[in-house]
């Protein structure tokens, strides 16, 4: 170890890296496939709509100016959107960013951050990386367990991440589980709401958490272009909570840190929503397929609130997702987080998910 | 203040924000101008090579998948353009975001993080941020202090910010000076050499910097396709250094922290010197044109390595600004940075700078 990397933040060194699912090139490079999909991150299957690639086309040729720093016209056109003041909004370079930056502002080294077990994998690589102490709360049959959440606060948290639904659970957090977990929280703990799968949820009962932003000066919410509007490749996402809180994520985020074609793209998406309406349906219609064919074959697997299914495999989850490989579908393999028998499954379009079955049925 | 409000890092308060250079549309919105010019932000004015906007063109139907996270074909073709081993790469949303993780890598409170003064404004607000005390070593003359910076070294330094050529002064170091400079500083310093306008020099003595990354494991060397390379709104960047140090990088990096779009752009815009050669040869040119203008208008200026010029202006520079912004011409009023008589202008095409000199004569 050279002298220079012994004086790195001893935190960093602690920090296992994100393993992003495969990418489609590289899978058909290694194992020398035609055809391969891709079932691995969570994306819209989906192209942009004609009015995003119409967006997209007119702002090339201006590559060259820097973006708009503070996103000024999807800002205007966001606040309208969700009936928010343009100042109680703030954008990132995909909602990770905005995850990242909250660590920033609030958590120092021995400070403590409460994520639950298993949950998206950034939440706890960005508070590791600040030198907090992560508290796990595992999950209660795949459901968030807010009354130990609550109980697992000291006066050393800081923030509480909630994923909503959550990611790989799938599973969501009701208006009136989330009104009762707020009430508990001390006003000095930020509790952030990530609700990057937001646009697929249809139950009734799912938390109006924009509605609790008056009452809960603490709660940030954040939500993304990159899965139902189908802008992962571009980097756009967006939080929501008081003008003050806000107000210190603009002070540390870069000057430029939303690209301009992202912000000419999810103005559109806001534009277009006839276009995403449409592919909610198509995705709660392959969810249903999912699930009778899952039933078909025997396979147990969690009810989802949005475009992915964890599903429940005989034999260990790292096996079948190389054997699924082989045949040129790419899942995520969820023994990284611990869960050795389940792999998790994006919806995709109608022939994708076919392709999909049929590997797995030839596999078991 | 609230009770959240106050357990933000109090060193998120003393900061300042960046303020970047005003957008044409917003000057046209708030002075009712048809024809402005941006000369403010040091961006390249003319539009992306034909191979860049085909690359674009071929991206844009897959933004809705993420981006590659290893940005692994841009990675291969700038480690042969290099010559230097792919994972002696790390790239950044823009290479603002390279020095933000080096500051979050390397600096905890109370550490001294040693800059120029005046200098880019970013090495200051990211190491503010993170809690540093910031050592300022003056500029003698527009041209760094390298002695003096040495001096400034104590067991408590973790970075030394070099901006080569620096902005605002649009100087450059020359090989034996950073060569002296980095034998004096000691290997568990890092030093950041910010080449962001290392395309623009063509002078004989200016450091091999890559050249030197055997030698000094301590040092690292960012650049950017957002100046010669006209990527600005695509938001991309990278630094060069030693593996073990760009692992550490990598470490804290988001997964997908730069945009498909801006790597397909990025990779055409190695294929293409030629086209970057001639704005190369335009820039220089137009360099010429305005230190003629200039002389014959009577104003100081400084000899500039760079894409843009500090100018002497006999009254305030504020007021300056604001009389060429009601002309239409947008360049950026130094008294920020504290120096009350300087204007910085970017170098535009042959149009815009006839356009920025008529609005300086009718001024004077």
């Amino acid at each position: 170890m050279s002298d220079l990397i012994s004086k790195a933040k001893s935190t960093v060194l602690t920090v296992k890296p994100y393993v992003p699912g495969k990418p489609i090139d590289e899978v058909k490079r290694e194992l020398g496939l035609q055809n391969v999909i891709k079932l691995a991150s969570n994306e819209n299957p989906y192209p942009p709509s004609p009015k995003v690639l119409k967006a997209l086309q007119e702002a090339l040729p201006s590559v060259n100016r820097y973006p708009n720093g503070d996103c000024h016209t999807l800002r205007e056109e966001l606040s309208k959107f969700l009936n928010v003041k343009p100042a109680q909004l703030i954008f990132g370079n995909g909602s990770d960013e905005l995850i990242v930056l909250a660590v920033r502002l609030f958590v120092r080294e021995g400070d403590e951050v409460i994520i639950a077990q298993p949950s998206f994998l950034v939440y706890d690589i960005a508070s590791k990386i600040a030198g907090a102490d992560i508290v796990s709360v595992p999950l209660k049959d795949f459901h968030y367990d807010l009354d130990a959440m609550q109980e697992a606060v000291t006066p050393r948290t800081r923030i509480i991440f909630l994923g909503n639904p959550d990611n790989p659970a799938g599973t969501y957090l009701t208006q009136r589980a989330v009104e009762e977990f707020l009430a508990g929280v001390p006003r000095d703990v930020l509790v952030f709401i990530d609700e990057a799968y937001f646009e697929y949820v249809q139950a009734e009962d799912y938390v109006d958490s924009l509605g609790l932003l008056d009452r809960y000066p603490n709660l940030i919410v954040s939500r993304t272009f990159s899965k139902m509007y189908g802008l992962a490749g571009l980097r756009v996402g967006y939080a929501v909570g008081g003008e003050e809180l806000c107000g210190l994520f603009n002070r540390i985020r870069e000057p430029f840190n939303v690209n301009s074609m992202a912000q000419a793209a999810a103005v559109a998406c806001l534009q277009d929503q006839a276009y995403y309406r449409d592919i909610a349906r198509q995705v709660e219609e392959q969810r249903r397929y999912l699930y009778i064919e899952l039933t078909r074959l025997n396979l147990e697997y969690r009810e989802t609130y949005t475009n992915f299914i964890m599903v429940k495999v005989s034999r260990d989850a790292k096996e079948m997702t190389g054997h699924l490989m082989r045949l040129g579908v790419i899942v995520r393999d969820m023994s990284f987080w611990g869960m050795n028998n389940y792999i998790r499954v994006s919806i995709g379009t109608a022939e994708e998910n076919r392709t999909f079955v049929a590997a797995l049925e030839k596999i078991i």
